[in-house]
């Protein structure tokens, strides 16, 4: 089912390979049902510029609009399943579902990434640092600010300190 | 089982009532193995200038430092479970694991929220925009930058327009 949308404020990678990403969502939503029937969904991740896309697929129900027409929202369909590629996205996986539970008053959707769509424009080593970020209480940012890294190469510095400090 | 400390990339709120919290964890890290004994975690959110910190226990292992030592991480013990609470901490969960489930080549672990702590400090409207995010790579960064809001009332604003439009 391609063309329906709605902000997941729960969601995260849950295995590298097979890679799956896993999404909560309320029984009560639209979503839901729409998940149930097609087996599929996407995951797009998008730009801070545009928040209010996020707020506003967030904030109402596909019951109520087609979400699609108030925002005009441009999207192709997946190469591997007929889920749609928001035009605006950085990034976006083609999910199909392998397994979902109910966790308390909500229901994890378990996907496994079949297809990967990214901007080049918007990564820069693999890190895409515009990326919209919800923060809760209808709040959004993103990170513009600084960058660092601390990695194996940092461990290791401190572990060689931490040795001479001992001789 | 305190005292004992753990990066996490993959992790997300599942549920509000009962309130739920899950976290991805190799199978082959001893963290998994602290974990099963105990049947208790703690998730503690750090601050942007932590990194250091969050880079150091997410790229060693427990099997081979006490990390608690090499960073002199400060804790307290939790109110409600035998949990470590980062002095460092913004805010910080105390979780009880209620479910367990392996999803591909890591482990999810369900947690229920029985305690929560947070330090009034660093946050204001329920929101704290300085936390330390991980966007992989060996890569932090935090959102020191704007923060919009796009809730029920923008939504509405929103709805109007395009409802005078039709008219």
């Amino acid at each position: 089912m391609a063309g329906w949308f709605k902000a997941a404020a729960w969601h995260t990678q849950l295995s590298f390979d097979p890679p799956l990403y896993a999404v909560s969502i309320s029984p009560k939503r639209y979503t839901r049902e729409l998940i149930d029937k097609s087996g599929a969904f996407s995951l797009n991740f998008l730009k801070f510029d545009d928040y209010k896309l996020a707020g506003f697929v967030g904030r109402t129900s596909g019951r109520d609009y087609y979400k699609g027409e108030v925002f005009d929202i441009q999207y192709d369909i997946g190469n591997k399943l007929n889920v749609p590629i928001l035009k605006a996205a950085v990034g976006c996986y083609e999910c199909k579902v392998v397994d979902k539970k109910q966790y308390g008053d909500h229901i994890l959707y378990v996907g496994k990434i079949l297809g990967i769509h990214y901007d080049s424009n918007y990564y820069e080593d693999g890190i895409s640092p515009d990326m919209l970020l919800y923060i809760g209480n209808d709040m959004y940012t993103h990170a513009e600010g600084a960058l660092v890294k601390f990695g194996k190469q940092e461990v290791q510095d401190i572990l060689n300190q931490e040795k001479n400090k001992g001789d």
